[in-house]
């Protein structure tokens, strides 16, 4: 019940971020933080009237670095020449606030000990963050992939009035009954390890087993039948399928730690913006005044299009922008040539948008 | 390392089957089955010219219980007051030889020692049975869904002289490395449970905890994003999706052998008509005779209608005919009121053909 260290979760791996403690979070749940640290990556420099910040959230087991390394920079959309562009890893990333991390202050919610947290909770702290720690009170843009759309959206509804553009990509408002399921069997090939013990392992190395099944259940769901079929990943230089697994998927999420992956995935499976309303998913999209794109990607197996589209048609304004991609919802990782310039077009018209 | 009883694999939970033995089988993989038993039901009456006679083959889980009560009688397409309809239980199936049952004569492969079995062991053994113990040389018709499907594009490429009509429904000739790998989830689900203990256990409760697990991926692969979007499971009176999968998906599942279900999620795995011509399905697929109706389900997420279509295409003269369910995979359960009027639909059209 003592954090734990993991040397995945570090500028080595990651790149440089600040930490930021923003202080005491009370939780959705009830659960708290005493110390909340944020993990931020800042790219440009923030305009003396303040507005040309974009916040970026992240994803499921991602963090700034797949952002930095991908979708910001110079050519890019997301061009810190123009923007200040922030990107916060969410809590439980491993490099926010996390079980596995939880010291000092935090000693008495470390490893199994954490509470959960909602997309709610990252929102308002990030919320918090910019305006406390950045003087930012407005943004020309949130953008965020998978449970960075989930809190993309959660920003769309909650403070509707401070952004001003918004692009949640390959996920939904309100998380579907199809990927609950989906993620609980991603938390069950975790906890069903023996070496997991409850959450209190003395290394994530005693739950490589889990991990690897875990890894395993997201070759399945996370990559399209089409992927596999087509066999994209000789483009990554594998030989075989299996190579890629055992070279690529597999040890991208050994390295992670059991109950920081578990954090986030409770948070994922109850992502839902209509909490806010009384769960009348209209009414809380209806709320929203951002001008957004809606953008999932045409081969993902769980926010398969209809389900993101049936979102876009609630929020006012909107429009449907399909990124096509065999890779499926991993995607995201921007590993096909002809991902991001999609990505950059659709994000480049948006902010090109009179708001 | 000795047969056990399971009381789920009898005529009390499967209605009348006979045991026909047909002696010794050697397997494809090497091993050998001394003393092969096949699990027969037949419906209606062998014409004189034994001219009448359709073969049914079963899929993972299933027998021909479920044929019996959704597919076969009176008003459906494969009427037993035309057709001499026999529907063998695929080796593994819990009824026919299986890894649990193995007593006696196969005393030897019993559990953990059971060996590789592969469709076209299946195939071989229906053939023996049907010409030897049934006197039937020649098949009006060959059908079968998922597993039976691969049974049936054995048949149509190993037996083309054979085959006068066939009906791969929701299933594919060669396994799809997508297929293969969703496989895998589910076998590791089961042998990751300690109670496993390598396939030695004492009783399937031994393994319940892994069977549940293998049921939930199931949740997640065999119905569509859509089945648990529109709550379809209401249609069954079950008051909530978690309420669905305790007392439907779960106990249908922890009800068996994990030793059977890993026999034949080996055998799905390593489905290939085109071990017959060197790897080339297109060579293999262009052998068939039989006039064939291609029947994959709209909605299913891992024989999906594109992977059955190019298929499809590469047998001389076949037909696609996409049956269109919410259910996605598991439609095949015959759940959904509209899915038997269209594959008795289809098949009608089928058996009408002159052939």
């Amino acid at each position: 019940m003592s954090a734990i260290d993991n040397p995945y979760y570090s500028p080595e791996f990651h790149g440089d971020y600040e930490l930021v403690d923003i202080g005491r979070l009370e939780l959705e749940e009830g659960g708290v933080i005493p110390a909340c640290h944020l993990a931020v990556a800042t790219f440009g420099t923030l305009s003396e009237a303040r507005d040309n910040a974009i916040l970026v959230t992240t994803w499921y087991s991602g963090t700034h670095q797949i952002w930095r390394d991908a979708y910001i920079g110079p050519g890019h959309a997301l061009d810190p020449e123009r923007y200040f562009i922030v990107v916060v890893d969410q809590i439980g990333s491993g490099l926010s606030t996390s079980p596995h991390n939880a010291a000092g202050p935090n000693a008495g919610i470390a490893m199994s000990a954490f509470p959960h947290v909602r997309i709610g909770d990252d929102v308002v702290a990030q919320e918090r963050l910019l305006r406390e720690h950045l003087g930012i009170e407005t943004l020309e843009l949130v953008v965020g992939g998978s449970m960075g759309a989930q809190q993309t959206y959660e920003w769309m509804v909650r403070f509707p009035g401070r952004v001003k553009r918004a692009a949640p990509i390959a996920g939904t408002a309100r998380n579907t009954p199809h990927d609950f399921l989906f993620t609980r069997t991603l938390v069950e090939a975790i906890t069903s390890d023996p070496g997991f013990a409850g959450g209190e392992y003395a290394s994530n190395a005693d739950v490589v087993a889990g991990l690897e099944r875990h890894a395993r259940i997201w070759g399945v769901m996370g990559f399209s039948t089409e992927f596999w079929k087509q066999e994209v990943w000789r483009a990554l230089e594998f030989e075989t399928a299996e190579a890629f697994l055992e070279g690529f998927l597999q040890p991208y999420f050994t390295a992670m730690d059991p109950n920081d992956l578990l954090c986030m995935a409770w948070k994922w499976q109850h992502g839902d913006v209509s909490r806010h309303t009384g769960g009348d998913l209209a009414a809380a999209l209806g709320r929203v005044t951002a001008t957004t794109f809606v953008m999932p990607i045409d081969e993902d197996m769980f926010f398969p299009v209809r389900d993101c589209a049936a979102e876009q048609q609630l929020v006012p304004g909107s429009e449907l922008r399909v990124v096509q991609d065999v890779l499926g919802h991993l995607g995201l990782f921007s590993v096909n040539p002809e991902f991001m310039p999609q990505v950059d077009r659709h994000l480049r018209e948006l902010l090109g948008t009179k708001v």
